[in-house]
């Protein structure tokens, strides 16, 4: 499980876009991941580990997950990444990202190492 | 509880609007009710709805669920809906719905079988 | 923890923007503070309050959380927040937010009597 902040990548694309005011869409592309905002505080990082690792175990085994009768290893990643949600939307004001004085944009990935997957869209004048 | 995958009435709307790029946005309409974008896994299916019955149990009665004291009997689903989410906010690119590999959109019931009410709202250009 | 309906300000704001076909986002610009759409029944945010803290308890130590070796005591209300979600996308439809029959927009503080901040952005025309 790994958390990426990937707030930086949203400011240039957002900049590139040279929208000033509008909506940005940020989401993962994989099933198994999600974009989502909070503080980057690495406590606070392995406290959303450990706390997903609770609510949805990993477990192989079809016995506690039957998505994993397909072969696959990874349906606690499935539900972990529904709890941390697929997308944020984020107001774009005057060329910025309009943020709260902590809000980071977090990618989180909870099938193991993959390629990070993310989409941005930007809407707006 | 039920799943149904909704992808094929988002990409008519998509189509229908003309919209080439732009945002699209799928919400349920019920509040005991989700809209999520997820795997088309029987298996998984079967496993969020487990996990959800864990998280937030039925329970008609009104000493586990006060808003059950309503004469309603299905706090539970208001909860499991929070956990799955209200929306999707999806991009539109080239005049089509802007997908991961796997991603396909499902409209989630947790209070019986009542009439699915989706709405789908797009804007762009 | 507390859980305010504010979706008469959502209203106004829409109101005064003029848009009549479009999209509204809401989110909590603090990160232990969510927005939400659900039933405005006393009952049911009582719920809401028990079982996030059965999902996520409070607990000031840092054993328990490691956020909490910073000072801070509020790691509980992070986690509670990505259950709630951060933020709502609604449709504006005839200059009118677009809502189910029950859906009114709330903001949930799970950390104490914080003032609230919300940011509302309007977008279409």
């Amino acid at each position: 499980m790994e958390l990426v902040n990937i707030t930086h990548e949203v400011e240039v694309a957002v900049k590139e876009s040279g929208v000033l005011e509008g909506l940005c869409l940020v989401n993962a592309m994989h099933i198994t991941a999600s974009v989502f905002i909070n503080d980057d505080e690495p406590g606070l990082h392995q406290d959303y580990k450990r706390w997903l690792e609770g609510l949805a175990p990993f477990d192989a085994s079809p016995k506690r997950y039957l998505h994993n009768r397909t072969g696959e290893d990874n349906a606690d990643a499935h539900l972990k990444r529904q709890v941390m949600g697929r997308e944020v939307v984020v107001a774009i004001t005057k060329g910025k990202l309009d943020f709260g004085p902590w809000e980071q944009i977090f990618y989180g990935e909870f099938d193991g190492r993959r390629a990070k997957r993310v989409l941005i869209k930007i809407i707006g004048d």
